[in-house]
């Protein structure tokens, strides 16, 4: 068995879904385990004779989308409440799924989640924070009841983890992460169709702005970190999405001597948006963050000021060159 | 059992190298796979009490290097041959070794391999075509033979799969690529640090390229192709490497409404080099290349011209447009 503690719970959840409607209920912006999730949980609901639909805040992202087949997928205004309970999916926090979604459902019946942060706000509480995605989870689950995967949820499944490990790069990415991919290939998943959607249909100005987006890197603090800058004018330029410049920073972290990589994007309000990811969790960016008003992780944070990158370049190596003085590079 | 059908071959290989000294051969400019099933094949043979030492015509690759830890690997010209024996691994080939070390070794005792245009040339052959990687044939074996496999053969294999994969996006991603994984993780196979090596240690000038390759693509054929340009300027311009823009052409195949990516690279002695990737096998760009006096497979080709961009580029433009009048654009 894959996850024996969450027998009992899951168990439970599928004697009380029985004869109802259920809503499976992702967060806002919704990712790849997201939308991953709500497919697998609908379908194998829809397989087991409950009559299930997902809904979300937010669209399936372009990239993600080839994956929802004929799985029923509704926007929050496209649906209508007939007595539903709702089961949210990888949502660390109820709110997450939007106000609008906590508006038609102020309890969930169930919350299954790989979130350490999760408090357990439902009724039923699946968490296993050390699995690397709620696909996971949900996979291992399945397995465990024997219940019937089909080639769409499999892939579901498997976009979902393939997307939350960093295509198995994270440290999340366990011996249990591939034992469950490679059962879920034996059900019809394909890491290449999902390849083929995930890279191979990216947007000509996206391209253009990770151009302007290299152009502008610079290397401070001795190359110990690394800004790339995207003012407003890069975005005008190019044509390409806010959503484009995801992943960006990492080029900037993944520089040989790098220790820290940053990305500063300008708003059309007046205010910036900072990214910060670190080689090491001993750099411990979420206390840049946190220093400007933002937060995150140990090894990837973010903020928001109201700023400009000619303003706010010197704030930030400033802020650096301070908070580094303690750390001592890391061993590569 | 993972490959039933060599155990044959693979236990007489093991019995034949009882008692003697055995040189594992890679080819020329090695990548992933061919180090990690050198380090592998040495060290388990180490293990079994086999005198054993890993010989290659060039380097360690500096991203692959890490891998290596305490195996004995030796440049063609710091090895000396006292009545050694031969096995290849990763070599399609015999001259793949190098002319240098085919002079040292003329005939080879053993050759494992997962190229299907292996001709099975060594007096044992053990060629699996089907396999993502020659890592993936020895971990299988090692695996079926019960063979001692320490953190670093684990670590080594693992390198070998996850580069000769892409990173598990490839066709050859099966379902038993996942279950060798999980298994050498089991073994001590790190995905995470494997990442950091091979993705985290980029050097600047590398991205000073990438930015100049960005700002050259351009579309052409409706935007059925898109060509990238590195002018001889471009290298000189960023000091970047040659080997550092490999994998730049996936940027221009990965466009969306894209069926052909294009790189041109400008060498000192006034020759150009053509690449060339599709996004599916009927594109058959092995016929542009050969064409062109090159050649290749049906998705990925390349060739070598006596020309510079500036004359070249509407040579292949005209080409591309003749070859690409009888095939339909591919469905996303």
């Amino acid at each position: 068995m894959f996850y024996p503690d969450q027998k009992e719970a899951f168990a439970k959840l599928l004697t009380v879904v029985k004869g109802r409607r259920v809503a499976v209920l992702g967060h806002m912006r919704p990712d790849g385990d997201c939308i991953g999730s709500q497919i697998a949980l609908t379908r194998v609901l829809l397989a087991l004779g409950v009559d299930a639909v997902a809904v979300n805040r937010h669209p399936v992202p372009r990239d993600i989308e080839p994956i929802v087949q004929d799985t029923p997928f509704l926007l929050w205004d496209e649906f209508t409440s007939e007595d539903h309970i709702a089961i949210n999916v990888d949502c660390a926090d109820p709110i997450r799924v939007s106000q609008k979604l906590v508006d038609i459902f102020p309890q969930s019946l169930a919350n299954i989640d790989h979130h350490i942060s999760n408090p357990g706000y439902a009724d039923i509480n699946i968490i296993e924070p050390v699995s690397a995605a709620t696909c996971e989870v949900l996979a291992g689950l399945f397995f465990d009841f024997d219940l019937p995967v089909d080639a769409v949820t499999a892939q579901a499944l498997y976009v979902g983890i393939a997307t939350d490990t960093g295509q198995f790069r994270f440290p999340s990415t366990t011996q249990q992460v591939f034992k469950i991919c490679s059962r879920l290939m034996d059900c019809g998943a394909s890491p290449n169709e999902a390849a083929r959607h995930l890279f191979e249909n990216e947007r000509f100005n996206k391209l253009a702005l990770l151009q302007r987006f290299l152009a502008s890197l610079r290397l401070e603090l001795e190359g110990r970190v690394c800004i790339g800058r995207l003012p407003l004018k890069a975005y005008h330029d190019t044509g390409a999405w806010r959503e484009e410049a995801e992943g960006f920073v990492d080029y900037a972290r993944d520089i040989a001597e790098v220790e820290i990589g940053i990305l500063l994007e300008e708003y059309e309000d007046g205010t910036l948006k900072g990214s910060l990811r670190a080689k090491d969790a001993k750099y411990r960016v979420d206390q840049v963050a946190k220093f400007f008003g933002g937060g995150g992780h140990t090894c990837a944070a973010g903020f928001n000021v109201d700023s400009n990158i000619e303003k706010f370049y010197h704030e930030i190596v400033a802020k650096l060159e301070e908070h580094l003085a303690d750390v001592a590079p890391v061993e590569v």
